[in-house]
C-alpha cells in the first residue's frame, strides 16, 4: 500500500486555521489505500520568541525525511521584518533547492477581480527560486553614516537559469496554448538579461511547438492589467517573479485563492506548498480566513506527487464552491473546509 | 524680458509627431514676454545607424546649455535592445544627475481605466533615478558556457537615498493629504532595505505633518489595482519605480496620458521631460499618436521652471479635452494638439 508522509507547518496567524482545512480536504480526497502520515512542526514567531531559532540544522534534517511539506503562513509583527522571511522561508528554499517556484493564476467563475469586464485569466508563473537578488549577497559600509553604501548583488548562473527555463518550456509544451513568455529587464540589467535571454532562446530550439515572447517587467505589469488573457506560461527571475505573482494574484481573484509550490523537481529534497497570502494576524483565530488558497496548494502538492486525479478533484471542488458563493452569507474557515471535503469525497 | 531656452529631442517613431504638438501648446501657453528658443537635436536610431553614436561628450556639453529638455521617444526595433536605453536615456540621467524621476498618476474624468468601478487615483511617484540596479555595475564570467555567472549590483548610497527621500517628503508636505509611502523589499534586500528604511524614518522626523507608511513592492502592486486611492506620494528605488510607474500608468488611464520628469532639483544640469510611452514604431508617421502625455510633460517642465500658472492651464486644458472625448470620433495627433493649444490660449 502507498503512503504519503507529510510535514505540516501551520506557522503564524491564520496559518493554523487554514492548514487544518487543507488537511481535512487532503484526507477526504486521498484513495483508501494511501496511508497519510503527518507530522506537525512548530516554526515561526512562537518558536523564534521562545528559542531565538528560526530553522536549525536538526530541523532541516527532520523536514528532509518527508515526501512534501504543507505550510500555512509565517510572519508576525512582533518579529523584526526579514528575520523569519530570511531565517525560515528563504532559508528553506535555498537548503532544499526549491528552484521552481510555481504560481498558477486562474480567474475562476464567481470570483471577483479588480479588473473591469471579466477577462479570461489562466496562466502560470514559473519563478526562479534560488538565485537573483535573493541570495543575500551584498553588504554595507559606513553603516549609519552619511557615507553609507549598501549593495545587493543579483547572482545568475547558466546552471540555475537553464533548469528553470527548461521546466517552464516543458510546462508550456504540456498546455493547450503552448505559449511561454520570458519576463526580465534585459535592456537595463544587461549582464543577467543577456544570460536569461540567451538561454531562453537556446532552450526554445528544443521546443519548436512552443510560441515564445520576451517582455520587459515594466511592460508586463501593464499587460497583466490590460490583457491578462495573453499569458499562458511565464518564466522569470526570483525578484520579478515575486512582484508579478502578487499582481497576478490580485487580478485573478486575490491572494485568498492564490496557491504556490516551492518545487525541487529532482526530488532530492521535499517540495513545499503554501498559500501566497501571509499570516493575517488581524483576523487570526476568528475563523474568518478563507482556506481556499491552502486547499489549492494541497492540489499542487498532490499533482507534484503524481496524484493527478485527486488534484483535479480538488480543483473542481474549489471551482464549484466558488461559483456558488455569490449572494450567499459568509462562511467560517471550517465551514468552507467542510464543504470542500464533502465535494472531493462525493 | 524672460527667456526659455529649450533643447528638443524628438527621437524615434512617434516622438517627432508628439513633440511637435507639445511645442505647439507650449508656445500657446507661454506669456508674451517670455522669449522661447528651441534647438532640435537628432538623437536615437537614425543617428546611431548613421554614426554609431548615441550621445557624445560634445552632445552632452551642448545639451547642458539649455534650461530644460523635452524628449519625445527613443527606441527602434532596428537597434539591439539596450543600446539606446543605456547609451542615451540612462546615460543622460546619470550625466545630468537626474535623481528625481517624477511620475504623476491621476485618473482624469472621461479616461478609461482597466479597473472596475472608477477609483479616485491621484498620486505621484518619486523614483530615484541614478542608483540601485541601474548603475551598470556587475559582470559576466565564462560567458556563453554552461558555467556562466552573471551579476547585477544594486548600489545605494546614503547621499543618493537621502536627497530623493527628502524631495518626496517635501512634495508630500505640499499636497493636501500629506501622505508618503516608501516602497521597497526590505525583508529580502536587507542591506539596501535597511539604508532606505533608516533614512526614510530619519527624514520623517523633520516632517511631522506627513503620514508615512512602508510597503513591500509585491504588496504595492496589489494595492495599486485594489486600492489605488490610498496613495498620495510614493518614494522608491530606481527599479521598483520603473516597475510600479508602468503599472500606475496602466491603471490611471494608460501610457497615452502618462508624463514624466527626469529632474535635477539643484539646477546644475537641465532637467528632462518626456512621455512615459515609447516610440511606437507601428503607428509612427500616421498621425495616430496621442500627444497628451507629451503635453502633460510640458506642464511638468513649466512647473519645474516656475511657470506654475501656465502649467496649471495646460493641466486644465487636458482635463477638459479628455472629458469631452467620450463618444467623439478619434482625432489626429495634430488635431488634439490644436485643440489643446486653443484651450490654453483662450
Ligand atoms: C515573504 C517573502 C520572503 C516572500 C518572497 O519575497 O519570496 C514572499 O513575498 C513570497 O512571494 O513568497
Ligand atoms: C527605457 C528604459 C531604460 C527606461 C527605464 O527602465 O528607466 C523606461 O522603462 C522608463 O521607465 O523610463
Amino acid at each position: 500500500s502507498r503512503s504519503l508522509n507529510l510535514a505540516v507547518i501551520p506557522g503564524d496567524g491564520i496559518g493554523q486555521e487554514v492548514v487544518a482545512e487543507g488537511l481535512k480536504v487532503l484526507s477526504a480526497v486521498l484513495p483508501q489505500d494511501v496511508k497519510l502520515e503527518t507530522k506537525e512542526y512548530d516554526f515561526g514567531a512562537r518558536r523564534y520568541h521562545a528559542t531565538g531559532e528560526t530553522l536549525t540544522d536538526a530541523d532541516a534534517d527532520a523536514l528532509k525525511k518527508h515526501d512534501a511539506i504543507l505550510l500555512g503562513a509565517i510572519g508576525d509583527p512582533s518579529v523584526p521584518s526579514g528575520v523569519l522571511e530570511r531565517g525560515f522561508l528563504l532559508k528553506l528554499r535555498f537548503l532544499f533547492d526549491h528552484h521552481v517556484n510555481l504560481r498558477p493564476s486562474k480567474l475562476l467563475p464567481g470570483v471577483a477581480t479588480p479588473l473591469a469586464g471579466q477577462p479570461e485569466i489562466d496562466f502560470v508563473v514559473v519563478r526562479e527560486g534560488t538565485e537573483g537578488p535573493y541570495t543575500g549577497n551584498g553588504g554595507t559600509i559606513r553603516k549609519g553614516t552619511e557615507h553609507e553604501v549598501a549593495t545587493e548583488v543579483s547572482v545568475n548562473t547558466a546552471f540555475g537559469v537553464e533548469r528553470v527555463v527548461r521546466d517552464a518550456f516543458a510546462r508550456a509544451q504540456a498546455r493547450p496554448r503552448k505559449k511561454l513568455a520570458l519576463i526580465h529587464k534585459n535592456n537595463v540589467l544587461a549582464f543577467a538579461g543577456h544570460l536569461w535571454t540567451n538561454i531562453f532562446n537556446k532552450v526554445a530550439e528544443e521546443f519548436p511547438e512552443v510560441t515564445t515572447e520576451y517582455m520587459h517587467v515594466d511592460a508586463a505589469t501593464i499587460y497583466l492589467v490590460t490583457q491578462p488573457e495573453r499569458f499562458d506560461v511565464i518564466v522569470t527571475d526570483n525578484l520579478f517573479g515575486d512582484i508579478i505573482t502578487d499582481l497576478a494574484a490580485a487580478v485573478s481573484g486575490g491572494i485568498g485563492v492564490a496557491a504556490s509550490g516551492n518545487i525541487n523537481p529532482s526530488g532530492d529534497f521535499p517540495s513545499m506548498f503554501e498559500p501566497v497570502h501571509g499570516s493575517a494576524p488581524d483576523i487570526a483565530g476568528q475563523g474568518k480566513a478563507d482556506p481556499t488558497a491552502t486547499v489549492l496548494s494541497v492540489a499542487l502538492l498532490l499533482r507534484h506527487l503524481g496524484y493527478d486525479a485527486e488534484a483535479a478533484r480538488i480543483d473542481e471542488a474549489v471551482s464549484a464552491d466558488l461559483a456558488e458563493r455569490t449572494g450567499q452569507p459568509a462562511r467560517s474557515t471550517s465551514e468552507i473546509g467542510d464543504a470542500l471535503a464533502v465535494r472531493v469525497a462525493g
